[in-house]
């Protein structure tokens, strides 16, 4: 039992007749078309689709391969529509320090995350790094159910201080999932909103590993009336088949790069396999799962079970069960939160116990998380809730 | 006619039976697999493959999505090789004016091309651009044909009085793609590898537009007795039906990023669509085609028509005609070697005129170009320039 989705990007299981079969028909048709100057109809029907479902605004689609390549394109979109419009001061966007989007150079030099920067740090651009919600150790001593997101603090006080030459912010929404599934309320994310509109600021959404279902919906913007300029997408698009991304932005955005050739306005980015129609193809057939026979309403209970066997599974265990949706996690620590040794390796442990018991978790540190496909059943997440807690219980005791 | 082979990607032509077969076998297996702690055959294959095909030392390999994640990946690694090694003040790399490596930030701070550039500027990690061959406008006045690379001098100079803080060279091996097929010769090569190896600086092959058959071998580096600490390759990895790509290296690099847990000096570069199992198969099949039959040396005689015919038909033009195998290209220039006015848009309108004669051409700036799909026959080479001359007369005249 995969109770991590291979890394997050599985929705309907391994070799899904629908999903198969909708590769097979492309395929029939043709694998490849360049994505420059030419389209074709997955692709156009993709666009549509990922237009139709996100929030009103985000009606312009950028395609390219992967997580990391989403967040260059709406990394280097901010920063050449902040040149465009002659604020070229504007080359900075703040992130959060427990922040992740990916390992190429330029998703790296946003990214929070010590382990991954450390030996690149100094080839990476200088952005502005700003503590973000930590709702198990809150600073503030409130709960992240009650709290009005005072821990915005930071993040209003680097914006106001630095507007002039922040292009933008980057954030996941609601789950930092490589800092260890740390979870925060939307409120946080409607301060954010009304901050950047007001003071000029572009807001990307790295909805990565967060959208198309694992927090109950398609889209955490779209649930919680949030309107980013920039929305990354990947993982899920395609169910988990093939390599595939796209960058959502606004009119506004696009329209800063449309002018005369001589004027070379346009934006550049072009990967050979931008658009993929088999990639294409598979995400379309994903969508209309996603959004057929009340899809997304199944998850309901599921995300019920999820919540209360895992509060009860283990409830007995140190540290902090929280859940978001489909994703839940369990922060395994000492007493008085305390930290485990690095060196013990605990989550390593807990991991090959998993496999020992037929269950493939992958801890993050010392937090063991589940991310499993959508269609998990009530009973599974059961199972893999109890088996994970006897594998933690073998390694604690 | 698709003279550019879909961004240079297709080998063997559209909806291939062997290819679509390989990908429709590993399909009903299964369509991806998380590749971290767990692999799978099509990736054990493909990169037992890629180490026997390319030249001796190049015994590891790193997958990842597109020719701009390979490239990020070669100096992410030489990066922190030289780290790991205690050279932590070897942090930047010399990289051609004209040179092309993909348009991540990190590919992009290696990139020579202004057009690429330019509004990134000030994000982008600051390397050493060195002036790189120019044959068609040799300043020594020599022949590709005869000289010496006397125009080594630039990277000899920027290498000689860099050593000790340069990691590494990134290059593209006999043509320079996106500045507009600039073709020279490879003894420039082997006195960059000299050199490299007398100082202790690492070579980065980028062979993502000129391996699998395109200069009519499988490899360049192979091809001409050269061993870069890296070589990248994607676009025709998969003959154009999906995206992939590989860095491979050597076991000295290798090791330096193995050690015990506490050390932490694993390589970090994670994308969750690595080494995409449908992908492998499909690339698997690719190399299988490449390597059976005989079928590199069906290439020679479509390669001496590529150049015979297009000495003859383009014999009259301004500029120059210049060939590497199955790749050609023709500059065309004013009288004395002079470059047109840029808002002439003088590829563009060529580009529309084959439109109308039915030949898929994408000129850069005013170089047309063919890259062929290898299966292109003879007297189909002989209609493809035929056509582009009649387009390009049309226009000039």
């Amino acid at each position: 039992m995969d109770v991590i989705a291979s890394w997050w990007v599985n929705l309907f299981g391994h070799n899904h007749p629908r999903l198969n079969t909708a590769l097979t028909r492309q395929l029939e048709k043709m694998a490849h078309v360049m994505f420059a100057g030419i389209t074709h109809q997955p692709a156009i029907d993709l666009a549509d689709t990922l237009v139709d479902l996100s929030p009103a605004g985000l009606d312009k689609v950028f395609f390219s391969d992967n997580g990391s390549t989403a967040v260059e394109v709406a990394l280097k979109m901010s920063l050449q529509y902040w040149q465009e419009k002659g604020q070229t001061q504007k080359l900075r966007f703040a992130y959060l320090k427990g922040g992740y989007h990916g390992e190429t150079l330029g998703a790296l030099s946003v990214c929070g995350l010590e382990i991954f920067r450390a030996k690149f740090e100094k080839v990476l651009a200088e952005h502005l790094p700003v503590e973000g919600p930590d709702c198990f150790r809150c600073p503030y001593g409130l709960q992240r159910e009650s709290c009005n997101a005072e821990c915005f603090e930071p993040m209003e006080k680097a914006l106001s201080e630095n507007s002039d030459t922040i292009a933008g912010v980057i954030i996941e929404p609601l789950v930092q999932g490589a800092a260890g599934m740390m979870m925060y309320p939307p409120i946080y994310l409607k301060k954010l909103q009304s901050f950047c509109e007001s003071l000029g600021i572009h807001i990307i959404f790295d909805e990565i590993a967060v959208a198309f279902g694992r927090t109950g919906s398609l889209f955490v913007c779209g649930e919680h009336d949030l309107n980013p300029t920039f929305l990354c997408l990947s993982k899920g698009i395609t169910s988990g088949y093939l390599p595939l991304s796209a960058t959502l932005t606004t009119n506004e955005i696009y329209s800063a790069f449309y002018g005369e050739h001589r004027d070379l306005k346009l934006f550049i980015h072009s990967h050979s396999y931008s658009a993929n129609p088999l990639a294409c193809a598979v995400a379309n057939e994903t969508l209309d799962m996603l959004t057929q026979n009340n899809f997304l309403e199944t998850l309901k209970p599921k995300i019920s079970v999820m919540k209360e066997c895992g509060k009860q599974v283990f409830g007995g265990i140190e540290g902090e069960f929280r859940q978001t949706g489909m994703i839940a996690a369990l922060e395994l620590t000492g007493k008085n939160k305390e930290r485990f040794n690095f060196e013990k390796r605990v989550g390593y442990h807990i991991y090959l116990e998993g496999l020992k018991r037929g269950v493939f978790m992958r801890p993050l540190g010392d937090v063991v998380y589940f991310i499993p496909p959508l269609i998990i059943t009530e009973e599974e997440i059961e199972v893999m809730m109890n088996t994970a807690r006897d594998c933690i219980n073998a390694v604690l005791k």
